[in-house]
């Protein structure tokens, strides 16, 4: 059920069909050695999250640059990536249920998997699936340290679980993940800044209630697009696990930079339209709609034409309204840069990767739709 | 590309895995036999849309209550209804690009297709693509009724482009769609009466002109699931295109209801998810998030739990707030309603078909991401 690229290897951009997810490879190399290139020097590795590309492909270029795997939020995920050739995983989230357990610790004998928890019976599920696959499981523990989605409170209810883990034989207990989502968006710099600094008290805090408690804890892991370097440079975080930054999206593009150090990544993925009626005075609409670009965190972008707006979407139809000069005709075709990389990139079977107007490569989004 | 389903047919819901999207077969099978059945004794056709439900399983159910065929919006939609077994397709919408010119004459070969226009530009190269195949393409002019989307406005530019038509070759003018969009949601049942008025009288006024220019005219389809007995009584539509009756997502919901004479559809659709987290006072986390169920028409809402809120959405989490004594734990599952089922059923692979707590089937979602 997954459909014909709308490219082929060697065509010109003009002819790609539409619409479609074009990858620049010029500013989508740049962005993949300048995350890795501001770390230089720093006691901290980087393992991307696949999340955002879903793509192995993507995930062999990020590991030669000194990535040391990835990291997934399902199962089936991490699936498509192992399948794909990654061989060090960290499943980023919680894993729940008996069905997902079974795979994952199926997938343990594959790969080097790592898990997160947050819940002591959830733990006791993971030790009987581990013990049943014949395996043992390196196991996390999120620490809610201010984005109030999963994790347990830092400090001792971090130290009650941590016990569980120990207690548990066929789990290892692997260190802390404390990942300050909702900072990633947050759009002035100092106010970024400072959430990563209240996350890494929160992380120390917590190192040593587990020091106390005879549990040694150097492995912690976090960050993402909009705040890693801070996390890169407290002393506390081992491992970062940004992956926007390899196409930066429009709501990314949103925050302040200036003054942050992480460098300006570039724009490197679009959905590729074309312009299908021009009927209408001061409009014209496009063949790229919801389930074309993801609208969760805002329209797309016009790229290209800062006189164009995408004013608003519908299912498979994108109204532009013309604030200048420009003009589109029926058949014109046009960049959009995504509102979210990461939904966007999950309505899609195909990178169409370009370098000078040329379709370079296609590689196959294998882990589409993985959402067991 | 398709991944595995979360359920075998026999399974208990209870069972199965998640986030996945359940049909409870018998709020559909009911709500499939509402439309049709409120249609009778009205001279008028129900040609569903497909592209809710993008499942040849669904639609050769629609055909056997008496739908004459499937709308769909791409040329590559059109394709998977085909392969599915569906003769007859309109394609409600402006196909434009040599690429997919061609397969839609190619198309024509295999089932009865027809197409809209609203571009003199576009009329030509699809006599070129119609020509090229060594076919005859029945196309219909599309006409702006309000919704301002694509379409000519009414009148003298409808008819101008039925003479373009008339004079190709390889095209036979088939009538004009007149869908009123942006009517569907309007939640007043007499603003959408309204809304539909005007666009009768619209289509009244074109038809009067296309007869003075000795252009015949009497096929006129549109309509949505929030409208469509008002195009059934207006005497002037001979098809319907609603789609959305057989889901009822939550956006449609929330339009009024009573004294439109419209059936009340059911939910039918839900995604199945489960608590992943229980760590904070007053909310919980769900495995669903923006890759779960679309959140451009609103966040989903909790099924079965009143005092349950649907918070918020990231990528692959959801939270949910408690507003009264319900509180959940790590492992429960519980049932979504999609804020709009269109992009939400895009998501997934699979239909997984539920009657009284245990999956009778499993239907493929064919059309899942056929963009082109």
């Amino acid at each position: 059920m997954s459909f014909r690229p709308a490219a082929t290897v060697g065509m010109s951009l003009a002819e790609v069909d539409t619409p479609c997810l074009i990858l620049d490879l010029d500013a989508f190399e740049r962005n993949l050695q300048r995350l890795p290139g501001s770390l230089k020097g720093l006691p901290i590795k980087l393992r991307p999250h696949a999340k955002s590309h879903k793509c192995p492909e993507i995930a062999k270029r990020q590991i030669a640059l000194g990535a040391v795997g990835v990291c997934c939020q399902k199962v089936s995920e991490a699936e498509a990536m192992v399948d794909g050739g990654i061989r060090d995983v960290l499943i980023a989230n919680e894993v729940v249920g008996a069905a997902k357990l079974k795979r994952l610790a199926e997938l343990a004998k594959r790969a080097t998997i790592k898990v997160c928890v947050d819940d002591a019976g959830n733990v006791r599920d993971l030790d009987v699936a581990a013990r049943a696959a014949g395996v043992t499981l390196d196991v996390l523990i999120e620490v809610d340290v201010g984005a109030h989605r999963c994790g347990v409170a830092p400090g001792a209810p971090v130290v009650e679980i941590a016990r569980v883990i120990v207690g548990c034989a066929n789990l290892r207990f692997a260190g802390l993940q404390a990942y300050q989502g909702t900072a990633q968006h947050v759009r002035k710099v100092a106010d970024r800044r400072d959430a990563i600094k209240q996350a890494v008290d929160d992380v120390q805090q917590t190192q040593r209630l587990l020091k106390d408690a005879g549990i040694a804890c150097d492995y912690v892991t976090g960050a993402g697009t909009g705040s890693y370097l801070f996390e890169a440079t407290s002393s506390v975080y081992r491992e970062l696990q940004a992956g926007s930054y390899i196409f930066m999206d429009a709501d990314y593009a949103r925050n302040e930079w200036t003054e942050s150090g992480i460098p300006a990544f570039e724009h490197s993925l679009f959905v590729w339209t074309t312009v299908m009626s021009a009927t209408m005075e001061g409009r014209a609409v496009v063949d790229a709609g919801l389930k074309a670009s993801s609208v969760d965190s805002g329209m797309p972008r016009v790229a290209d034409y800062a006189d164009v707006e995408f004013l608003k979407a519908s299912d498979e139809h994108g109204v532009l309204q013309y604030h200048g000069s420009t003009r589109f005709k029926v058949g014109d075709k046009l960049k959009l840069i995504p509102g979210h990389c990461d939904p966007t990139v999950n309505l899609y079977d195909w990178f169409v990767c370009v370098r000078g107007g040329v379709v370079e490569a296609l590689w196959p989004i294998t882990a589409r739709g993985a959402l067991l």
